[in-house]
């Protein structure tokens, strides 16, 4: 069941960290976001003062909280004896940093829960310590976040699958390919995903290469051309990070699924089109996706985000009910999520002339058709098994107008999958995006930053953000 | 460029291992397959003799090598001074089994090649080792290997690919279902390939519950239904364990991919039919596959195999060419190899009345159209990033005879794909399979087991085989 609204969610509660203060952060003192960083061994007590020139030299892996524009060390917490959490002694919690150090095995292992973590940190961060102002001389306790190089918020993803879960991507794509017949048979009774690769997950910022690869033949019965990719893409979506594995053989219920998922992070599909279309007839795709997908490096917590829980998607009266094993009260009501998702984009040319990057699309999380629940359960009705730390990808993102389109595939192109039956604007195919350069995109040109941005806003409530997922397209090899 | 034949594939040579010499071994002097297993730790010389009660009960994992009827563990064999490598100390050595523990990371971190370890294991366990009384009287040096549980021969695989390079197995598949069109446009251009699911790859000898889920509505517009797969079934696969990997971005070329394998084990992709038919279009076969992957022990090295080189599959004068970063000279002259790959099955009934398995198939692997070589190639040329002991399975190896085909769909269809156009036995669909205690298999019934084995034999060299790959399956859960 969806985590519910408590007192860690109180917009009344303010931080010693001034930043976190500020009504426009993505990141106060209710969000508390996990992500991975690397730090330097020097900032460890025991090795403060003593003559070990290398240990400015060693970096390791620590997980740190976001909160305003700083970040915990959180092992460095525990260790100088100011993060505390009810029924595990002060030493446990040290070494469980030192020899855990994955955010996702909280839940699975069962030393501490992550809602007592939450209050742990929550108790730190409040203005109300009385240690605040001690904690704020502390040189490496905090700092900020352009200091650390975050990683991946999972250091090593063990499988990652990306659904398809929003019916007006599907049915956008569907009308350019199928324009009588957009929607397949079997989209409204199954949350339709596939297994990506998870070694090419790769950190918010990180430079993706265009990638290589088949064309299809220009005419029937032709050889494939062979070259960089020509229509590159991404693709706006959310991910859920599992937290609590299940054994193989023994699925998931729709009613404990919440209870396996950690949160939240955003995700970019990168996806060549020209790749896809040659090669995913008849096992889906493959090098059209598994060249790198980008993901934001927090991780935002499922109690987080209570406040922002809403009823699933509404069917029409004609659509089938979900069968029962993907169908509870619960779902029902509180199985969506109301996320706002924008995707911007910078040329070459804007950055170098100082512009700021333009929007492309804003849609919300909370028109999917499937929920993260259903996806969670689907996934594992035949007995397959989670672990800790698997990455389950939303599918596209979009909403039912142009600017709800989570894809350039989608944006550029001139129809309206939504009339009966689905109609092309007469004697076009795809317009271009027009960006202040006065330069036109149809997709993804070399130099193009892609940047994406998630967030929640509630009446009564702190704003709870993602951060931003960014990435560069460099030219591909040399071929 | 494939592995070349020397001394250590020499026939003559022979071990202090009786079982070894025995000419129907798989695993004579000239294989030295690795596995893991799990072995006590007062097996150690550090804990033996020591009061240490507790050293009996903990179970860790460790690498052994087959030889004959038994397993070496080589950590072992190390800390008691048996096995020494050129260019490394015999501390080093030890330190590495200790750290590092998965065979994948020879190949990668060049502490030592893993031809010095298949000539230092050679070295130890010929019958011309002035040790070899000595070691016969060593306690938990070798066991025999019903002694010890196997698990996958990597602990835990990082990303798991399947292809479906048999021309064959993709033409019967496709003309049961496109008739006029069995063949895609792409398939002789393209290795096709799909990611499958690394949590779930079993060992063998792993019990699989037949999995649950929907399967196609009874008619066009009806609802879907939802139960036990109905029409599960096996394909016999081989797999190829990857042992150095690739930056992300940086493709593995033609002429280095074989450099990039480690070895080779036997891959059942268990399949339920019923699921795949509903769920596949247009993403691909996902619930259908993820619920169990079963492999074998032993990882055969690519050493090993160098005596049963060939060419790759020779392409009809119609067929195109593969393009050029898929082509190699010794790719075409040593792409392929001769392994025989045999399917048996034993039904429950049968077990009981102490039948042995009955035959299903025998096919070879050199009939593959695509080579290891050039699935590797074409997976890692848009930038994927391989890591060791990354598997990538085959898909399904089929010849061009009803007994050489290595599913139950295929071998139940009363079809002749090759005829033009291929041709359906009129007034049949499917003819099931007598077993000999009268039963009757159109797919798999609970209870059957499948096993799974595949050998390489040639004129001048010892037989070099892979064992088995077995599992059993057992009623799905109550739903």
């Amino acid at each position: 069941m969806a985590r519910k609204v408590d007192e860690t969610h109180d917009p009344k509660l303010k931080s010693w960290v001034e930043s976190a203060n500020d009504p426009g952060t993505d990141f106060p003192i209710q969000n508390l976001p996990f992500a991975n960083g690397l730090t330097r061994l020097s900032t460890r007590p025991s090795y403060q003062g003593e003559e070990f020139g290398y240990a400015d030299q060693i970096l390791f892996n620590t997980i740190f909280v976001r909160i305003g524009e700083e970040l915990l060390d959180l092992a460095l917490a525990a260790e100088l004896g100011y993060l505390h959490i009810e029924g595990v002694s002060d030493d446990d919690l040290i070494d469980w940093f030192d020899e855990v150090g994955e955010v996702s095995s909280i839940a699975d292992d069962g030393e501490f829960s992550l809602h007592a973590l939450r209050v742990a940190i929550q108790v730190l961060l409040s203005d109300e310590n009385p240690k605040a102002q001690l904690m704020k001389k502390e040189k490496h306790l905090l700092c900020n976040h352009d200091e650390i190089d975050l990683i991946t918020p999972i250091t090593q993803t063990g499988d990652y699958t990306d659904f398809y879960a929003s019916l007006y991507h599907a049915t956008n794509v569907g009308s350019m390919f199928r324009p009588d017949n957009p929607l397949l048979p079997n989209y409204k009774h199954i949350p339709i995903g596939y297994h990506g690769r998870a070694s090419s997950i790769v950190a918010s910022g990180t430079s993706i290469k265009r990638p290589v690869g088949q064309q299809a033949p220009a005419e029937e019965g032709g050889s494939p051309s062979f070259g960089p990719c020509k229509l590159l893409d991404y693709e706006m979506e959310m991910g859920v990070i599992v937290g609590r594995g299940n054994m193989l053989g023994e699925p998931i219920s729709i009613e404990d699924a919440e209870d396996h998922m950690l949160g939240m992070c955003i995700l970019n599909d990168w996806s060549a089109r020209d790749l896809q279309k040659w090669e995913y007839v008849p096992l889906g795709p493959f090098l059209a996706k598994n060249f790198a997908s980008t993901v934001s490096p927090y991780i935002v917590t499922m109690e987080a985000l209570a406040p922002f829980r809403c009823g699933a998607m509404e069917r029409d009266a004609n659509d089938p009910q979900p069968l029962a094993y993907m169908d509870s009260d619960s779902n029902r009501k509180a199985g969506g999520i109301d996320i706002k998702v924008e995707v911007h984009i910078v040329s070459a040319k804007m950055r170098e002339a100082g512009m700021k990057p333009v929007h492309l699309s804003t849609a919300n999380f909370k028109d999917m058709y499937w929920t993260l629940a259903q996806m969670l359960t689907h996934h594992t009705v035949n007995g397959c098994n989670m672990n800790p730390g698997d990455l389950l990808g939303s599918g596209t993102i979009s909403g039912t107008t142009r600017d709800a389109r989570g894809s350039m595939l989608e944006l550029t192109w001139d129809g309206d999958p939504f009339a009966e039956p689905p109609v092309l604007v007469p004697g076009t195919q795809r317009t271009p995006i027009v960006l202040p350069t006065g330069e036109e995109r149809k997709f993804i040109a070399d130099g193009d930053e892609i940047i994406m941005k998630a967030y929640c806003e509630r009446e009564g409530f702190r704003r709870i953000g993602f951060g931003e997922c960014r990435g560069i397209i460099e030219p591909s090899r040399d071929i």
